[in-house]
C-alpha cells in the first residue's frame, strides 16, 4: 500500500520500471520493436480478429472476435494486441508511437456503429477496459467499467437512462475503480469518504444513499483523487482510456503476475492484450434485463434450454443473488423478440462449438447482447447424456464424445451423494479431505471392535479414528463411513475405503478424538457415541445430524453406451485391485478384465475370487508388526495361546516396532528372511489353481513379488517359487508348463526407485512388471503418505506441487522412473524374445491424468479399485485417442 | 548324503549330468572341443606355464608356475588346464581323448626329476591333487593328499621314512579322503570303523592308536570302501589319479559351486584346473620341519624377517597350534643351510613381487621346499611403514605406495584399540555391530542424563540404550562409549559416534535393557550400574570387566609422508562433516580443506567453527518432533514455561508424531511451511559472516538446503534466502556480491531420488549439489537405516547384497542416480556458464570404494567425519591414480 501512495504520477511508472527484465532491456538497445497491427476491431462494421489468434489477442479478445464472426450480437469494441504490450516494455514503459492514433480511430468507429459519443452530454459512449493474456492469469488488472464518464457525460447518462441515481452511482464507481486500479490510490480513502456520506444521511447500506448523496459522493471522490494523485480526475475520456491502457500493460509485470508466472512456469508469452468494449445495460428499465443459461440442462443433460432471467438488472445482480430471478421461460412472455433471437443464438452456438454452452446475455431496450459464451460445466450424468445424444444428433462422433466426458466424474454415477439442496440446512462443523466419495450418516464409533459390535446390532455407525490400520479393517467394513483426523488421500483408511466404494473423509485435523471417553471435540463442540454426523466423501464436509442422501443409477443406458465405446477405442486393458469375491464381482460388473492386484494380507479378512481371467496375486507385503496385537488384552490372549509370558510377547512386539515401517522389514524382505512364509503362500496359490482345474474353472493366477529392489532378490524368489510350484504339481500329478500344463507367470512390483533404475537387470528374472506407484511415489519424493497431511496443504497452496502426487502421477520425477523402467524392461524382453507384460496397480491406475501418462509409457493394463473401473475404462479410451 | 550313496560307480556321473548346461550341450552337438595343450609341467626339468595364465591354469596353477620360474624350490608337478575341464563337460562327462596319456608322460617326468616311482615299494612318489579356478571358489573339491599310496607303496613309504606308523596313518587318510571326496562314500562309515579300533585298543585319541591298530584300520577302511563303492580300493596309482581328476572336474558343477557362482555373478569361466604336485614332508625326522613367515614384520612394518618354525612337523601342525612353534631365528641354528637358502628366497620374493610376502615352506631332510607365497596381510601401521620404506629402497614408486595401502585401515592409526593379546583373557558376553572403531571400558549408564551426571562426577560410563536420538547427544558425548541393542552402522548412534571418533557398538540384539531398573540382561547374565563392560568398536565384541586398551600415534612420520603424497596425487578435495570447533580443529589437523556439512541442528549442542576455507551450512533437517520433549517431566516443564496445560503439550507432541518420520515433515519442508525458521537461520549465518569480516576472519559460508525434491522448492527457498541476505547486508551496510562483496553460494543436497531424476531442473537454481547419499540410499532402496538391522544380516549372508549399502555406495542403483544427477547438473551449469560444484556429504564420503566411484562421477570433493579424513585423502589419491 505504501508503495502505491508513492507511485506518483501513476502506477505505470513503477510497473514499467519493474518490467525492465533482461529481455526487454536487450530489445530496447537493439531498438527492434515488432508491433505490426496494434488494434483489432470487432463489431458489425468489421471483425478483424478470429478464434485462432489467442497468442496475439489473448483468450478473451480471440473469443469476442469469434462470437462476432459467427454473427452473435456482441457489444462492439476492439482489442490491443499482446505484441503492443511487449513494445510498451521495449520502449521502457511508453505506449508505442501511433497506438493512441489507432485507438482514437477505433473509438470513432465504435461511436459510429452505436450512434453514441465519448463524453456526450446526451448519449455518451461508455466502455469497459479489461486485461487478457493468452493464459488466464490472476494478479493482472481487474476490469474498469463505465470508462468515459465525466462531469458532462454523467448528465448525458442520466438523461439517456432516465435514471439520475444510476448515472451518479456509475460515476462514483468509475472514480473509485479508476483511482484504485489505474492510479494506485489507497481504496480506504474512498471508503472513508463513503462512510462520511452514509453517516450524514443516517443510512447503513450503500443502496440506501439517495441520489443527492451520490452526487455529493462524486464530489468527495474527486477530491480524494486529486489529493492522492496530484491532478484532477481526467475529464477527457480518451485520456482516461490512455491511462487505463497503460495500467493494464503495467499490471503484466506486477509482483503478483510475475510470481504467478514463475510458479506456474508460464513462459513464452509476450504480454497482455487490452480489451475495450462498449457497455450494455440490462438495468435501463422494464424493456431491459439480463440472464444466464445453459443450452441444455446441465444437471440431467436433457436437451432443453435451461436458465434464469432478471428484468431491469445487471449481470452482477443475478450472480449476487440479491433478487430472485425468474425461469428463462418467463423471458418469452416479456421479450418475445429478444427471446426468439436468443433461441437462434442457442442453436448457432451448439452448432458452432458442438457442445453445451454456458451463456450470459443482456437485453438493453429490447435488444439482445451476448456478453459471454463458454463450454458449460455439467454433472457426470449430464456429460454422459449430452455426449450420447449429440452423437445421435450427428453433432459429434463417438471419438469426440469419449474425449469430452470428464472421466474422473464418472464415480458420481455410482455412489450415493448429498445433493447441494439437501446440504443447505446442515451445519458443517469442520472439513477434512474427501478421500472416497459418497454420503454417510451414522452415530459415532471410536474403535473397530465397537463399530463391529454396534453394526451387528443394526446400528448405522461412522468409525471415527485418528488413523486406521489393518487391525481396524473389520470395523471399517462394518461402518457406513470412515472419518479420520490424520492421513491423506492415500492413507490406509482412504485406500481401503476407495477400494470398497465406502464413504471416507480423512485428515480432518481439527478433530480431537478421545477414544477412551468416546468423545469427539471439534471447534468447541463435543459429540459422543449417540450423536449423529453426516460426512460427504466428495467434499470432505463433516455435518451435524442426518442429511438426506441420494442414490444414483447403476451402469445402464447412456452410461453403458459410453463404456462400450471406451472398450472399442482403448488400447490398455483395465483390471481391478480386489481381495474378495464381492470386490471381484463388482469389478466384473463394471467391466474389469482381470485382477491386477490381489493383496494376500487382505485375505486375512475375506474368502475367494475371479474366474477365466488373469489374477495377479501379490505376496505378503506389510511389516511384521502389523500382524501382532498392540493392545494388552489381545497380547495376553496371544501369550496364553502360545504358552508365553505377557512380558515375552510384549518384548517381541516391541522388538518388531520400527522407526520407519514403510522402509522396514516388509515385502519380499519377509520372504527372503522367512522363506517358509513364501513357500506356504505359493503352495496355497498352486493348490487352489489345481483345485479350480479339477472343477473346470479356468484359474489364471500370476505371482507377484512385492518390494523387490535388486535382481538378486527376484532371482532367488523366482527360484524358490518355481521349486515350490514344481513340488506341489509333482505331489498332485499335474504337469508344469507346456500344452495344458499349469503355467504361472512370475513377476514383480516395481515400487522401489532402485528397481526402476535397474529394471534391465530385474527384467531378466520377471515375466511382468506391475508398477506400485503408491510406494514408488513415497520413495521417489521421500513423502510418507501417512504423514504428508502436515505439509501437503501448504505445498499445494504455495504452488510447490501442482497436485497431490499420490492422486495423480508426477510425470517428470516418478513418471520419469516408470518410463525408464518400461524402456529397460521391454528392451530386455525383446532381446530375450519372451512374453512380457507391463501394468500398474497403484491408486494412480484409476486416475485419468495418470492413465494418459501410462498410455504414453506403453503399459498393457492399468488396475484400480472396483469403483474406479469405469473411470479407468473411459480414461484409457481417451488416452488412446489422444496418442 | 543319500544322493552320494546312490552315486555309483562314482560321483562324477552325477556331476557330469548336472553339468549339461545350455552352453555345453550346444558345444557337444557341434563337436567343437578346443582343448589345445592340456597339461603344463612345473619343476626343474621345465616350467611350461607362467603368472599371466590365470584363466587357463587357475590362480593356484599360475602361481606355482610363477614361483618355479623365478627359481624357487617348489615341489614339482603339473597343472591340467581349465579348457580341459570345459572339454570334459563338452564330452558329456568324459575325460578328453589323450588326457591320460599326457598325464602319464608328466608323471614319468616327475618320477625322473625326483628319483621316485608311483607305487614303488622302496621310494614311492606321492602327490596331492587340488582344484583351482581363476577365481577362488568355495564348494569345489578339497585337496586329496598322499595319492599314490597302495598296499605296496605304503611299505615303501614306511621304509623310506623309517616310520611305519606315519606310513599307515597316511594310507588310512588317503582311503578316507579318496572315498569321501572322490567316490562320495558317507564319511560316517569311516568314523564308525575308527571308533571300533579305538575301542579295541582302549584309547580315546586318534594319535594314541598304535601302529598295528592303524594297519587294522587300513584293512577296515578298505572294507568300508568296497562295501560302499562296489569295487576294491584301487591299487593302481594312475587309476587313483584318473578318478581324482574326474572328481575335481565334476565338483566344478556341484550344487554349492553353481550356487556360489550364481550369487557372486561369476561368469565367463571355463571350468577348474587340476593341480597335481609331489608331496614334501616336514615330518620325516629331526632333519625336517615346516614354517610360516613374513618377509617383513607384519605388525610394525619393520624390515626384519618374522615367522615361526617347527621341527619334524607338517604345515597343518603349525596352523592347528598343537605344538608351540619356535621363532624363525631358531631355524638358523638347526638348519643353517636351509635357512641361508630361505634368506635368499626372501630377498628374491620381495624383488619379484615388490611387496611383503607371507610364505609357507617345508624342510625335507634338510632341503627347502616353498609351498606358497602370497602378499602378506598387515596392520595399517605396517602397511604405511612398508610402503614408505619400499619407496626409499626404490623397490616401488610413490604412486605404487599410495595404491597399496588399504585406505580404510588408516583409522586404526588414530584410535585406541584392544590388542588381541589383551582380549584373550576376557569373557565376550555378546557381539553387536562394530559401528565406530575404538576401545571403551566403563560402568553402565542407562539414560543420557545419568551419563552426563556421572561423567561430571568423574566416572567413566558406557551409555547403554535401545537406540539413541538427538536428545541423547549430551549423554553420548559424556560417555566413553555407546552400546545399543538396535540399529545398524548408519543409525543415529553410529553416525554421531563415527563423527566424534567415539567407540560405539550397535545392534547388539541379544541385549535386553531395563532402563527403569538400570539392568542389562544378556544371555542369562545381568549387569547393573556398577558393573564394568568393555566394548570393541571395531569387532562389536562386548566383554565383561575392564580390558587394557592401546593408544596409537597421531599423524606424523611415515603416515604424514603418505598423506603428503595423497594430496599431491588426488584430484578430489577432502572436506569434513563438522558441527563444532573441536571437530573442525581435529579435521584440520587431519588435513580437511573445508567443511562439507555443518548440521545446524547439531549446533543446539555446540558453538562455533572454521576459518579461510569453505563451510557448507546445512539448514534445519530433522522432523519437528525431534525438538519437543517426549518425557512427561520435561513436557510438564515446557508447559509451565509456555503457560500451557500438560494436556495441551502432550496433544501437540502426539500431533507431531509421524508414522515414517524419515519421509515426513522435515528438511526444506520445514522451511517452506515455517519460513520464519529459514529466515532466522539465514540471518544468523549472514550476521556471523559479517562479524567475522569485521574481525578480519575470512569466513566463506555456503548455504545448503536439505531434502529438496523439486525445482519449485529450491526456487522459492533461493528467493527467500537471497531476500534475507540482501536485507541483513542492507542493515549492516555490507555490499552483496561483486568485488569484496559478501558472496554466499546457495545450493542443495541431492538426497531424494526425485531430485536426482530432475537434477537438470534443480541445477537451474543451484550453485552446488552435495549428495546426501545416506538418505538417497534409504529412499532408493527403501531401507530405513534405523530398521535395516532386522534383515541386513540375512541379506548379506544370502548374497542379496554384497555390502551394507549405507557403508559402501551401491554403484548401480544409488550410484546410477548420482551419476545421472552429475551429468544433468553439469550440462545445465555448462549451458548457463556458471560456476558449479559437486560434492558428497553422506557417510560414503569416507569410504574408499565409494570414493573411487565418486572420482568416476567427477565430483569436486568428498566430505566425511573428521576421523575418516585421512582415509578419504588416501582413497581420493588412489581413485585419481586408477582413473
Amino acid at each position: 500500500m505504501a508503495s502505491k501512495k508513492k507511485s506518483k504520477p501513476s502506477k505505470q511508472g513503477k510497473g514499467a520500471k519493474s518490467g525492465k527484465g533482461k529481455k526487454s532491456a536487450k530489445a530496447a538497445k537493439t531498438g527492434k520493436v515488432k508491433t505490426g497491427k496494434m488494434v483489432f476491431y470487432f463489431g458489425e462494421t468489421k471483425c478483424e480478429g478470429h478464434a485462432g489468434q489467442k497468442m496475439l489477442l489473448g483468450g478473451k479478445g480471440a473469443n469476442l472476435a469469434d462470437m462476432v464472426s459467427i454473427g452473435l450480437p456482441v457489444p462492439p469494441g476492439f482489442t490491443i494486441t499482446t505484441d503492443t504490450c511487449a513494445a510498451y516494455y521495449d520502449c521502457g514503459g511508453k505506449l508505442p508511437k501511433g497506438l493512441m492514433d489507432d485507438v482514437r480511430a477505433n473509438i470513432r468507429m465504435l461511436e459510429k456503429e452505436l450512434g453514441k459519443k465519448f463524453g456526450s452530454d446526451t448519449n455518451p459512449l461508455l466502455v469497459s477496459v479489461r486485461s487478457g493474456a493468452a493464459v488466464s492469469m490472476p494478479g493482472m488488472m481487474d476490469t474498469v467499467l463505465n470508462l468515459g464518464l465525466t462531469d458532462k457525460a454523467v448528465e448525458g447518462l442520466a438523461k439517456g437512462t432516465g435514471n439520475r441515481r444510476f448515472a451518479f452511482d456509475a460515476y462514483r464507481r468509475l472514480i473509485n475503480m479508476f483511482g484504485d486500479v489505474v492510479m494506485g490510490v489507497d481504496h480506504h480513502k474512498f471508503e472513508h469518504a463513503f462512510s462520511a456520506i452514509k453517516t450524514k444521511y443516517g443510512v447503513k447500506e450503500d443502496t440506501q444513499v439517495p441520489t443527492e448523496g451520490l452526487e455529493e459522493l462524486v464530489a468527495a471522490y474527486k477530491k480524494v483523487y486529486k489529493d492522492q494523485v496530484g491532478a484532477d480526475f481526467p475529464q477527457d475520456p480518451l485520456l482516461q482510456l490512455e491511462h487505463a491502457i497503460k495500467a493494464v500493460f503495467s499490471s503484466w509485470n506486477g509482483d503478483r503476475a510475475i510470481e504467478y508466472r514463475r510458479i506456474q512456469e508460464i513462459k513464452g508469452l509476450n504480454g497482455t492484450a487490452v480489451n475495450v468494449q462498449a457497455m450494455a445495460y440490462g438495468n435501463m428499465g422494464d424493456t431491459s434485463g439480463t440472464g444466464v443459461a445453459f443450452t441444455r440442462d446441465n444437471t440431467t443433460g436433457e436437451n432443453v434450454f435451461y436458465g434464469e432471467f432478471l428484468v431491469n438488472a445487471q449481470g452482477e445482480d443475478v450472480v449476487a443473488g440479491i433478487r430472485t430471478p425468474e425461469p428463462i421461460a418467463m423471458m418469452e412472455k416479456r421479450f418475445p423478440k429478444a427471446y426468439a433471437h436468443l433461441m437462434k443464438v442457442r442453436a448457432k452456438l451448439e452448432k458452432h462449438y458442438k457442445d453445451m454452452q454456458d451463456i450470459e446475455f443482456t437485453v438493453e431496450n429490447g435488444k439482445l447482447f451476448m456478453l459471454q459464451t463458454r463450454t458449460g460445466k455439467r454433472t457426470a450424468q449430464a456429460a454422459v447424456r449430452i455426449a450420447v445424444e449429440m452423437v445421435k444428433e450427428k453433432l459429434i462422433d463417438e471419438k469426440t464424445a469419449i474425449k469430452r466426458i470428464p472421466a474422473g466424474d464418472l464415480t458420481q454415477l455410482l455412489l450415493p451423494y448429498f445433493a447441494a439442496a439437501d446440504k443447505k440446512g446442515a451445519v458443517t462443523v469442520t472439513r477434512g479431505i474427501g478421500a472416497s466419495p459418497g454420503a454417510a450418516t451414522g452415530k459415532l464409533a471410536f474403535t473397530a471392535a465397537e463399530a463391529v459390535e454396534r453394526a451387528h446390532k443394526g446400528e448405522k455407525v461412522l468409525l471415527v479414528r485418528k488413523e486406521t490400520s489393518p487391525e481396524d479393517v473389520a470395523g471399517m467394513h462394518s461402518a457406513v463411513g470412515i472419518l479420520t483426523s490424520t492421513g491423506g488421500k492415500t492413507s490406509h483408511a482412504a485406500v481401503v475405503a476407495v477400494g470398497w466404494g465406502k464413504c471416507c473423509v480423512v485428515g480432518a485435523g481439527e478433530l480431537s478424538i478421545d477414544e477412551k471417553a468416546g468423545k469427539l471435540h471439534v471447534n468447541g463442540r463435543t459429540f459422543g457415541r449417540d450423536d449423529v454426523l453426516s460426512i460427504d466423501g466428495a467434499t470432505g464436509e463433516v455435518m451435524v445430524g442426518a442429511v438426506k442422501a441420494t442414490i444414483p443409477e447403476k451402469i445402464s443406458g447412456d452410461f453403458a453406451k459410453v463404456m462400450d465405446w471406451s472398450t472399442k477405442h482403448a488400447e490398455m486393458k483395465v483390471r481391478t485391485n480386489a481381495d474378495s469375491p464381492e470386490d471381484a464381482r463388482r469389478a466384473r460388473e463394471f467391466g474389469a478384465v482381470g485382477i491386477g492386484l490381489c493383496r494376500t494380507e487382505h485375505m486375512f479378512f475375506g474368502g475367494d475370487r475371479m474366474d477365466g481371467l488373469p489374477v495377479t496375486v501379490r505376496l505378503l507385503d506389510p511389516p511384521l508388526h502389523e500382524f501382532v496385537p498392540h493392545e494388552e488384552k489381545q497380547q495376553a490372549e496371544l501369550a496364553r495361546e502360545m504358552g508365553l509370558s505377557l512380558e515375552q510377547v510384549k518384548r517381541r512386539v516391541s522388538q518388531l516396532h520400527e522407526a520407519n515401517p514403510m522402509l522396514g522389514h516388509r515385502g519380499c524382505r519377509l520372504a527372503i528372511t522367512y522363506p517358509e512364509i513364501l513357500r506356504m503362500q505359493i503352495r496355497a496359490i498352486v493348490e487352489a489353481a489345481i483345485e479350480c482345474r479339477a472343477k473346470k474353472v479356468d484359474a489364471r493366477p500370476e505371482i507377484m513379488h512385492p518390494l523387490v529392489g535388486t535382481k538378486k532378490e527376484l532371482a532367488l524368489l523366482r527360484k524358490w517359487t518355481e521349486e515350490t510350484i514344481q513340488q506341489v504339481c509333482a505331489e498332485k500329478g499335474v504337469k508344469v508348463g507346456g500344452k495344458n500344463g499349469l503355467d504361472i507367470p512370475i513377476g514383480t512390483m516395481i515400487e522401489i526407485p532402485r528397481a526402476a533404475v535397474t529394471a534391465d537387470e530385474i527384467a531378466e528374472c520377471a515375466d511382468f512388471f506391475s508398477y506400485g506407484t503408491n510406494d514408488l511415489t513415497q520413495m521417489t519424493f521421500g513423502y510418507s503418505r501417512d504423514d504428508i497431511g502436515s505439509f501437503l496443504p501448504a505445498y499445494l497452496e504455495k504452488g510447490m506441487l501442482e497436485k497431490d502426487p499420490f492422486q495423480s502421477i508426477d510425470t517428470v520425477g516418478v513418471g520419469g522412473l516408470v518410463k525408464m523402467a518400461c524402456e529397460k524392461g521391454r528392451a530386455v524382453a525383446k532381446a530375450e524374445k519372451k512374453a512380457f507384460k507391463l501394468g500398474v496397480c497403484g491408486e494412480h491406475g484409476g486416475d485419468p491424468a495418470s492413465i494418459a501418462f501410462f498410455q504414453k509409457c506403453g503399459l498393457d493394463y492399468v488396475s484400480c479399485s472396483p469403483f474406479r473401473v469405469p473411470v479407468a475404462r473411459l480414461a484409457a479410451a481417451q488416452a488412446a485417442l489422444k496418442s
